[in-house]
């Protein structure tokens, strides 16, 4: 079959690899139906995150058909069509028993494209099958699925539900790449009064205000004078950091009023500077965390019964045979506007 | 009347003032019954709080009788054993109508010793009366009561609510001042499994014990092997901050497990690092805050009961006249030994 191998920093490569097969008994092995890249697939290609190793296969999202399993898997068979999640549970440690899938000690957590083979290839091996896929319901399109096997329930979970997002709230979002649009989309679930876009891309922007957003700061406007503005002085009730740089997480803090709330959703590779002299006093709630992915079953019956359309950030559409052109339209997305990009099976 | 008066940095005196009157309809007067000293009295003095103006009576803790009310007070009267919050609340603003009183946008918040007269005086002027003091129930004695004006609300909001302490939890409290004490002691209330608490002076670590402190970690011991040894590595549940230095706020950060929650108390005036680069992957909570004192009801009907005892930060007595000596005991901690003093009318 044909993989997208990650070959060092900077390289990567579209070639041939066998078909996996079940290694543990918990395994199953999928037909992948469709796929997508994610921006942390771009970190790894420029070498931040070492811990994948050369001659990993890439992608932690994918919609396939199961082909196979091993012994023990119960809740999936041959034929199913199911979403792969980008976090595998063990479903037996302390974490996995409490939802957070995400900080699973038993092997699990993000582990798909980063310290296992992944989903950009034709066929993909998923540990922990019966806690790590999602049987989709009929009526849910690949397209739509694929958008929940990361981004919306990152932006879900660790930006508006962290966030404590409320009716009435006043929301400001910093960055409005798919993980910021989609948080856009989803906190809307909560019914905001006004939801506010930061980011620097005017093509951004314009997104942000399709899906939702009814103010929207760009470069050169000064995103504390447009949140004063809907809020008497005081402040936005939550601020969702969807970048990933200190200069936005601070920004973030600065835009929260006395009792507010900061969900970093961004990967960080440098600290932050805490302002404490100032926040000590001001009540706020401060959030990090990884996606577990505990909301993805809420997600689908929302897609399954019309209450979300998680489609709206899909700009490029190509066959898994393209996916060398693929990754260049997404790592270019400066110029080709690319948000999420879908490669389908032919 | 004697008074406690800030002259400037690094002076004060019990000098001769004129007995205060209501100057609004909603002040009532109280003679002041018992009082204590707080730490942030010693800031003041030594000039880190620029807000408090030279002239200023200290102090905003207190237990009374009140003496005269405005024509608007309905709550209090004459005769009636209050005791008086280290926050007043105006009761109106959005923040006073979510029991966010200590961010009361209606002139209330932390006022008292701070913009205008405290209570280390024989008779105290009380705004808002009605919504900032606490009729005390008989049983409830002064010094117990007046442990309830500051210290106990606010370890017990701030630390251990905000730090959301559950029942078979780990918790760690750095700093075993006034605040960290009362911090054991309203952590208990949950029944953690272990409190484990940092500090560098021997005798705080004993009264730490004292209260509850399963483990205590000083000079030279390493609290993150503390806490890993109870918790098989992981990290603990909770974080307490009690000191208010960058190092003691970062050794917070680190000592929690993934999905653990920083609780902020301490009173900074500088920033901190925030090491964003490895924290976003850990599902981190950190919360900042000053005290509501919206838990003073609840934490006086458990004294009353005979479900806490918040007399044992008490060190050392003195009466009112003695304000000078009792401020020479606080401010000399270090040999003194001083954790809270208590000064009563005699």
């Amino acid at each position: 079959m044909k993989a997208l191998i990650y070959e060092g920093p900077g390289r990567r490569s579209w070639t041939d690899v066998p078909v996996p097969r079940p290694a543990e008994a918990t395994d199953a092995i999928l037909r992948v139906d469709a796929v997508t890249i994610c921006g942390t697939d771009l970190h790894i290609l420029k070498g931040d995150v070492p811990a994948v190793r050369p001659g990993t296969i890439l992608g932690h999202e994918a919609v396939g058909t199961v082909t196979e399993t091993g012994a023990a898997v119960t809740a999936v068979k041959p034929g199913d069509r199911v979403l792969v999640s980008c976090i595998s549970a063990c479903g037996r440690c302390r974490y996995c028993r409490t939802g957070a899938y995400g900080q699973c000690l038993g092997g699990g957590g993000w582990i798909l494209g980063h310290r296992i083979n992944g989903t950009q290839a034709e066929y993909v091996r998923v540990p922990f099958a019966d806690t790590s896929t999602h049987v989709l319901p009929g009526g849910v399109s690949d397209e739509a699925a694929l958008m929940l096997a990361d981004i919306l329930p990152t932006a879900y979970e660790v930006g508006v539900l962290n966030g404590r997002v409320r009716p009435g709230d006043t929301v400001v979002i910093v960055g409005a790449g798919p993980i910021g649009l989609a948080a856009i989309t989803t906190a809307q679930l909560f019914t905001p009064a006004h939801i506010v876009v930061v980011d620097l891309a005017p093509a951004r922007l314009e997104a942000a205000k399709r899906l939702g957003a009814d103010v929207t700061v760009g470069a050169g406007d000064d995103p504390a004078a447009a949140v004063g503005d809907l809020t008497g002085g005081l402040g936005a009730d939550v601020a969702i950091e969807a970048v990933g740089v200190p200069e936005t997480f601070e920004l973030c803090t600065r835009l929260v009023r006395p009792g507010g709330h900061v969900a970093n959703v961004g990967v960080h590779g440098r600290p932050a500077t805490l302002h404490l002299e100032d926040l000590w006093i001001r009540n706020l709630t401060i959030t990090t965390g990884l996606v577990d992915t505990f909301s993805t079953p809420d997600l689908l019956e929302m897609v399954a019964a019309g209450r979300l359309d998680p489609t709206g950030f899909i700009t490029h559409r190509f066959t898994l045979d393209d996916m060398p052109a693929a990754y260049d339209a997404f790592a270019g997305a400066a110029a080709t506007g690319a948000l999420k990009v879908v490669l389908s099976r032919s």
